[in-house]
């Protein structure tokens, strides 16, 4: 693809974002840092910008075939690529199959319990509030997205819960959360933007529940770099 | 009404539950005590107990003649009230029309704020937790009602927005947002419980946006009493 990396227009927790020549693009750069508990807790994770740039670039175009519109358009290199420009959608995406995390602190329920069906929840991005949890009555009272939009974000996440929950049982891996971000086309479309890696998903061995995901790192489990390897492993020889 | 009060079955932080020589009733009893902040700041506002009383009692009725089913029987005496025997669902149900309090805090908007639509958000009743907000999937998803449960609690919460909007700016007061709670019939029918006064709703005066509800306390903005007192003037003289 002949395109050129130009200014960059945002540094995130573990991704630059640059402008290109092509003002339908952007170049994606990921990054080795780590960070948790909204920027608290900082780290390394050597090897992870590799890894999440691929293991992304390959979950989104199996989405892709089974009918989900993702922003990926071709991997540069090992830390690069190539996304359709769009603008965030301020909102993370979250969906749930297993009690974990924040949602096992914040309801009182044990880790590791299969909820009854797969919840959808939306954080407000906003760093200087914490992400606040908002539901659907204040999302459309505050104009943050559409009726229509929100409908489309809601069957994008159960969709992409769908086809990534297979294809991880079929490479002997619970799915057990993840997180997502959506981004408006100038024509309006909503599709999937941002990454799906071990940085924004929970992933546990389907046998053993041990963790494979960035809770190493949030909780110095140790292995954290072997555990995001080992998840490439996995979907590579899937 | 032929009805002996028997032992307390319940304490909370403004009202007492007892059972009653009837397995069909209980007998409220209203208190003068003001807590705010989960229990955080305490108080009393003299006098309290029986406009809440009167007041939530006048509402129900209204309700009623509105085609909302309430828990309300008779009122006993300034204080205590027979209201049908119900099972608290453990959700507090919020419906906002203006944004303010927690809301405000939670997503960085002003106090004040015309929503372009009615929210109505819930938080799980549970003191340990903080009673924190919860959406519908996540109610679903732990069981704490069924589907048709929620949509009857849904229907309830804004129908009684309805029918409260109107009628307080009747009397030159905008209902800005409200809690309420819901109950369980033995046949399983939802039902409006709890109560609707200054303690649980914000009124703010159409004119002059003065507080006449317990911000008065919580904020120490003085005048408490003086609020209640002059919200029950308005509507009895409604």
């Amino acid at each position: 693809m002949d395109i050129k990396k130009m200014n960059q227009l945002y540094e995130g927790k573990a991704k630059k974002v640059f402008a290109t020549s092509d003002p339908s693009y952007y170049i994606v750069e990921y990054k080795d840092d780590a960070t948790a508990f909204n920027g608290v807790k900082r780290g390394t994770i050597a090897g992870k910008g590799v890894i999440n740039n691929k293991m992304s670039n390959l979950m989104f175009q199996l989405l892709e075939k089974n009918g989900v519109k993702t922003h990926y358009v071709e991997q540069l290199s090992d830390r690069e690529t190539v996304v359709k420009a769009v603008k965030i959608v301020p909102l993370e995406i979250i969906i749930r199959n297993v009690a974990a995390g924040s949602f096992s602190k914040r309801y009182g329920v044990e880790e590791g319990r299969q909820l009854k069906n797969p919840t959808l929840e939306f954080s407000l991005k906003d760093d200087a509030l914490n992400d606040p949890l908002i539901n659907d009555s204040h999302i459309l009272a505050l104009d943050i997205v559409s009726e229509p939009e929100l409908d489309a974000i809601r069957k994008l996440a159960y969709k992409v819960n769908d086809v990534l929950k297979e294809f991880f049982a079929g490479v002997g891996v619970k799915l057990i959360d993840f997180k997502i971000e959506a981004g408006r086309l100038p024509d309006g479309t909503i599709i999937l933007a941002d990454e799906i890696s071990p940085d924004t998903c929970r992933f546990w061995d389907a046998k053993t529940n041990e963790k494979l995901d960035k809770d190493r790192f949030r909780r110095d489990l140790g292995n954290v770099e072997e555990a995001y390897n080992e998840m490439f492993r996995r979907i590579t020889n899937a």
